[in-house]
């Protein structure tokens, strides 16, 4: 760590630091609107509930590449190029198999994503004709890396991709070996689109800066990954699953209200409440709430949903703090089957999908994204020989 | 591509969209200072003249990590570290081994940079305590995955590193096969002196924006590759050597004023010159002319460093433009046998130790780094089923 130059520096006396770029806006963008004080979500024209109740995660892509919906033809060929590109290249799944078992899955996934590049006949150029077929080719791919994964942790042998059925049916058939119902697959869908895209978030930021570079889109896409990576960002979901877990060791009786209040007295972060820019509920959080109650009653799990009630009502009453989109995704997930430690990398596989339209906007209309930083070291030193210092 | 609905929206009307960031101030930094005006760049406390007439590589990479330079014995410590930090796992030379040979560079670096993550014992821990421990790591191995690379296209084997000798020495050695005389090592040396730190570039700024979300240092770095990798960015030097060598097929008596006016006529861009920041010559690029004067005496490839002076001459007469770090550094890597599309590739090996001082600096003062952009596309859309649209 830096042990740092006493410089009598404070940053207070610089009111025009904007650390965090807070409220500064960087782009305008068609991808989506939030508004904070309403609870609203909109992606390219359509509020999130109307694409819950009517879209595939398929025609989300689209209309994030798009900005409209695709047309019977265009969808049928969008799902025809995603099946066709799914299949892992050799030395993916090699990389994949030599893996440890205690790898970090989004460290897994953040190389394995670097190293598809040099399996695309485009090698990743920056050409605007090039993008959607990249970013189909990257989207397509993403399911089954965490798939293999998880498989290869686990002793299992990797399931080969289908060659039909949509991206949510064919990643739990990838994961776990066997066909998912009806229900998983709605569900694991739903949750696809409901991740696919957030306005200005750190990921989505990261993978417009690089794209500014003019670098590839599978650039663009790793350093995303990375970005999401963070516990500030994408891991939330599994601290939620986790504290949940915690709470569980207490038995099905677990006094959820009691458990957040003394979380509270001690200071410590509760995950999956507040958010930089929702004023109210999160409205993914309120489609997650009824998919996670119809979920919870189907497995047997009723006192998850009981839990996350009471440390929801329990958060509103003493903070005046509502859920956001992790609280309740983590139990959705939790439901279906997927381990703690997989959710940033599901994350990942549907917001792949606003990350690319990003990368595309950005790249018609550019410009090298360099923000400054003001100096406050000291200038001009004296060289001093090493034996003298 | 983006189609994008036509929404009448107008964003010279909009001047508070800061595009680029240009100007914000993000941060407060004690790594670098850039006076654009007169031409200086310092880093930690020294002109980047001080650095490059007295400081070896590993002492500036002390330098960008604690703010201070090293004693005898703290120097003689990193220096050990570094050696002992250079072999590289099996499975990251298997990678290299299977890689296609025309894999770019970049992209083959960027990757495995993500893969050194899985043998990393504190799995790139978010610590301060294991920073530095993760940014020798990191700073250590980059030579080799290079080297190796480059080794395995031309089809020759992999030289393991040697445990001893400078950064730069070693390098040499692993890429050529042969130990270099001491003037190739001072050249390599100071070419990594210069390029290590440079404000808040775009690589720099991902970096810190990738840590920002508490991401791991293998995250940052990568998605810093990434953003190097750009030729907006990074990839400006590997231009200048093939405008060179695109000039040379006229013969040595090939006219350097003609064939830049030339290319001016036609609007044609020209590497290597003009700077965001620097609005006089880049101190860097002064340093690098004597050295590329020398080496092409040394070399016998005096053309290289008259056409470079006539382009220097003409460009600073037709268009008042100097020339920026980029100009002189290609003829000075290709003076000692490197090829121009690894040029990039011994930015990001020095740059490095750059990214990670400041991903230090990000991580001690910290907060998640989220601009906001506008929207301008169209909202409350109602659902047209496909069969309609």
């Amino acid at each position: 760590m830096s042990e740092g130059i006493h410089t009598g520096f404070d940053e207070q006396q610089y009111p025009h630091i904007n650390r965090g770029l807070d409220g500064i806006v960087a782009f305008s963008t068609t991808k989506s609107f939030i508004d904070g004080q309403k609870g609203e979500l909109i992606y390219s024209g359509y509020l999130i509930d109307t694409l819950a109740d009517n879209a595939t995660f398929e025609e989300v892509c689209f209309l994030l590449w798009n900005d409209r919906l695709p047309n019977a033809e265009e969808l049928e060929s969008l799902k025809k190029l995603l099946i066709e590109n799914r299949e892992l290249p050799q030395p993916i799944l090699d990389y994949i198999k030599a893996t440890d078992k205690d790898a970090e899955p989004m460290a897994v996934l953040r190389t394995a994503v670097s190293m598809l590049a040099d399996f695309d006949d485009t090698k990743g150029k920056y050409d605007e004709t090039l993008f959607e077929g990249q970013a189909i080719a990257i989207t397509a791919k993403i399911p089954g890396i965490i798939a293999a994964f998880d498989r290869v942790r686990h002793d299992k042998d990797i399931v080969a991709p289908l060659k039909e059925e949509s991206t949510a049916f064919n990643f739990l058939y990838m994961l776990n070996g066997e066909k998912p119902g009806e229900q998983a697959e709605k569900t694991m869908d739903l949750c696809l689109i409901l991740h696919a895209e957030h306005g200005m978030n750190a990921s989505t930021f990261t993978c417009r800066t690089i794209c500014a570079t003019q670098s590839d889109m599978y650039s663009a896409v790793t350093g995303a990954i990375g970005a999401l990576k963070g516990p500030l960002h994408g891991g939330a979901n599994t601290a939620v699953m986790n504290m949940l877990l915690e709470l569980s060791k207490q038995g099905e009786d677990a006094d959820a209200v009691a458990f957040t209040k003394e979380k509270l007295d001690k200071k410590e972060k509760i995950s999956g409440f507040g958010h930089r820019v929702y004023k109210t509920f999160d409205p993914r959080a309120r489609l997650l709430q009824h998919m996670s109650e119809d979920l919870s009653e189907e497995t047997g799990h009723q006192e998850l949903y009981k839990w996350s009630m009471d440390m929801l009502n329990t958060m509103k009453s003493e903070k005046d703090i509502d859920p956001n989109v992790d609280f309740f995704s983590a139990t959705v997930y939790y439901s279906i089957g997927i381990q703690p430690d997989l959710y940033t990398c599901i994350f990942t596989m549907s917001r792949v999908s606003g990350w690319t339209g990003h990368f595309m906007e950005q790249a018609a209309n550019n410009r090298l994204i360099r923000p400054r930083a003001l100096y406050v070291g000291e200038k001009h030193l004296d060289w001093v020989p090493v034996e003298k210092r």
